[in-house]
């Protein structure tokens, strides 16, 4: 039997489906979307898997308190495949998903003002380290109900510790664990209190298999473990040596579920909407951006950004709208507010310098607005994509293969997705406004056929690497560890 | 003949002298101090070498005005060396010194507001690589003029093209480079536009020899110069190959120049600051710090972490007295005069909270006082040097060689004196509150004996690191380089 056969145990904060009360009263799961979701459920229904997670929405916790364990058969809902949540309380949740570690991965820090580690991180540590070892304990019960040996795929920032702990449970497992924000540099990585920062590279350091979506996030890693302890990070083989065992370290960059994009995209709703957003744009083109409302994704600079745009290259000045679809992200941060209040302010001022009657340069629409996002993808003429920092970004691949008027994309070379479409892309540096304004205007200027040439591109490296090729990687990682940990023993 | 008999030539932004005008009238040279000036001058006047620096004050540039080369012989002062002044517009000197690269190299971003490069940035590039340009043009001219081959040793941030412009100039020259700053990782490298990242990379592999104060900034440097076409980095050997060349990167911390500092502390006017102090004291414990008032040392946090400290150690509240020496520092830079106010209020806080009459716990004193400083490295308890990041910091060697009472050096891990001091100081993160009010604690509470080891051994590893032993390693570095090129020539 091999790792691709053996019944798979995936772990997440937020699980594939979240449970809800119907109209009739009735607790029903809503699945979520996206291409992690496909390629995991697929994996799992191959496999009639098991899924743990924390239980996000009232329904789930009714869930758990129904049978205690939390464990819900999605065949009664036509999946074959289980989920099992698990009760953490909300404000552990919150503790620790909105913590420390989205801030030093993305580079957040003000580093002269922030961050202050005091007793409150102390805590949130101790409330991570917890709600780690609930899941590790919740995956180990599990996988010693499979008949055979189970095959582990821990996923993100949020379960770092997962790995050591349940590697401590089960020294035999095997044990994948993938990191889907960006990762942070050896010296960034110490601004973290050293329990933090060693707590989670070692804790990483329990699978056989770490993944991330880009070269520079996985040689980060790489050398924030170098220097401790007993750990031989050897870069030119991508591997790290630490207790005996050889973690492998891989890229694998993800890509979206296309299907049920289209299929959207194909909808009468969509298909209204793309028609009352060409009235709109009138005969003039447009750069479209779709964000989380997320201090990562560069929203100021951007508003910024056009404005050098309009101002060194007056001629386009009328003859192109920025349509920002902006949805909300973490409102109860403070932090966020501010920024969200920055970013509108930005985009005033843009308006106000170059706007008048009958043409306003951007327009900022704050919604959670999936048709409206699908929609616009139809019809850019530039796609901004323009992180500080981000593990992949799937819009940078969500429009091109939706887009519809050969759209060039502008991307950051810091979005993870850049390694996997650069070439396609007009890479630029996000903390430039002078390249993120030349590279709008590059995009305006840009000749159809290599417009078309890189819009193709685009869509092909999408469409050539689906969901379940990035999962089938890592099951063929794990498949290779157990093989080689089979030779040991015999020889 | 060997590259330690060959005239040097020595380049830094600030030069060994500045030529004031006396109470005569006449112009004549202040020397500076420090262990730099100290260890180049040294290595000059032994080969009768020469100093090549921006002309800083307005005496410097009369002499400049006086020749139009801008030499002085230093031989009519006592000095068997001659310096050449470069008179270079103050506006572009501030652009490149205080730009942007001293904030990337110590991490200084608010990454989610600043920086936002532009024309501005471009311009002041364009400063910076003339400056560069101007520097190697000088260098070449007066090693042409050398009747062996020249040794170059090039200082710092200020002149990274140098090397590659000198290069192009004297294929044959034998160059190091010294970078006195902290040096950022990959990552954060690419905050800077790619220009601009790749010049100074570029403009440093033109060296021989690179050197560092501590490992982490040599390595964040092997990892920047790493995906550069062309370029390959050994991090095992520590070197990197480059257009046929190799150029080592090596890490020799600099030490202080003793001496005067001992002669100061014994004068007349620092023995009365002492007694001064003493008297202001009274029975108290004493912490001390001594810094520039610059964004990089983390004078705010280290006023919060002394509340904090005696939050959690009440018994020691009346009984320790925290004095900060502070002296101004680029106060024409709204970033700087916005930090000090930060911090005055930081300490105003802690004094409120924790203050009554009779006991004041922080004392703050902001001006330029040598002597004041080195009075209070005689008295302190404990020396808190607490930097984010910090190239080397010379703080934490001058208080140890100076001090009289077995204080103890609570150090930041970030800053390079940590490479060379820390085994016998109390490390702390300098984001980490909690660890340095514990430091702080831990050093206060530190048994006698236990004290006077760390003491001693600080002092010893100060003493036993002139100088001199910083500049020979650098030219027993270019030594080896040189008879390889002879091997190589010969075979």
């Amino acid at each position: 039997m091999s790792a691709l056969d053996a019944p798979i145990i995936v772990a997440s904060n937020r699980g594939p489906v979240t449970f809800e009360r119907d109209d009739s009263g009735e607790l029903s799961p809503r699945r979520g979307s996206g291409g992690l979701v496909t390629a995991l459920v697929g994996a799992l229904q191959a496999s009639r898997g098991l899924w743990v997670a924390a239980a996000m929405s009232e329904g789930d916790r009714e869930v758990v308190a129904r049978d205690g364990r939390g464990l819900v058969d999605m065949e009664a809902y036509g999946w074959p495949y289980r989920v099992r949540y698990l009760d953490i309380p909300p404000v552990t949740y919150d503790a620790y998903y909105n913590g420390i570690l989205w801030f030093v991965h993305h580079y957040l820090w003000d580093t002269v003002r922030s961050p202050s580690f005091d007793d409150d991180t102390v805590r949130a540590w101790g409330e991570y380290v917890e709600v780690n070892r609930t899941f590790a304990q919740a995956l180990a019960e599990e996988g010693d109900q499979q008949r055979s040996q189970p095959v582990f795929l821990i996923q993100d920032y949020h379960l770092s510790l997962v790995p050591r702990f349940l590697r401590e449970l089960r020294p035999d497992a095997l044990i994948a664990h993938f990191s889907h924000t960006s990762f942070a540099g050896a010296t960034y990585m110490r601004t973290l209190p050293g329990t933090i920062r060693e707590g989670i590279i070692r804790g990483l350091l329990g699978a056989d298999v770490l993944g991330f979506h880009s070269q520079a996030w996985a040689e980060n890693f790489m050398m924030s473990a170098r220097p401790l302890q007993g750990v031989r990070a050897d870069l030119a083989r991508s591997r790290i040596l630490v207790e005996g065992r050889e973690v492998l370290v891989r890229i694998h960059p993800i890509s979206i579920d296309v299907g049920p994009m289209r299929e959207a995209s194909a909808s009468s709703e969509v298909r209204e909407l793309r028609k009352n957003l060409n009235r709109w744009r009138g005969n003039t083109r447009l750069v479209v951006r779709v964000d989380r409302f997320e201090l990562t994704k560069n929203i100021a600079r951007g508003f910024r950004a056009f404005g050098l745009f309009l101002r060194r290259h007056p001629e386009w000045q009328e003859r192109v709208r920025f349509l920002a679809l902006l949805s909300p992200s973490r409102t109860e941060v403070p932090e966020y507010r501010a920024y969200a209040e920055e970013c509108m302010a930005e985009a005033d001022a843009v308006n106000r310098e170059f706007g008048h009657q009958g043409w306003e340069p951007i327009e900022v629409r704050v919604k959670d607005d999936h048709a409206g996002a699908i929609a616009a993808y139809g019809l850019y003429d530039v796609l901004l994509v323009n992180p500080i920092y981000d593990g992949m970004n799937l819009v940078a691949m969500e429009g091109p293969v939706l887009n519809r008027r050969h759209g060039v994309l502008v991307l950051s070379r810091n979005a993870g997705a850049y390694w996997r479409l650069g070439r396609y892309a007009l890479p630029v540096n996000p903390f430039d406004l002078g390249e993120m304004a030349d590279g709008i205007a590059t995009a305006l200027d840009m000749p159809a056929d290599e417009r078309a040439r890189r819009a193709r591109g685009l869509s092909r490296l999408v469409l050539s690497n689906p969901p379940q090729r990035w999962v089938g990687a890592q099951l063929d990682d794990l498949e290779r560890v157990r093989r080689r940990r089979v030779v040991v023993h015999v020889s």
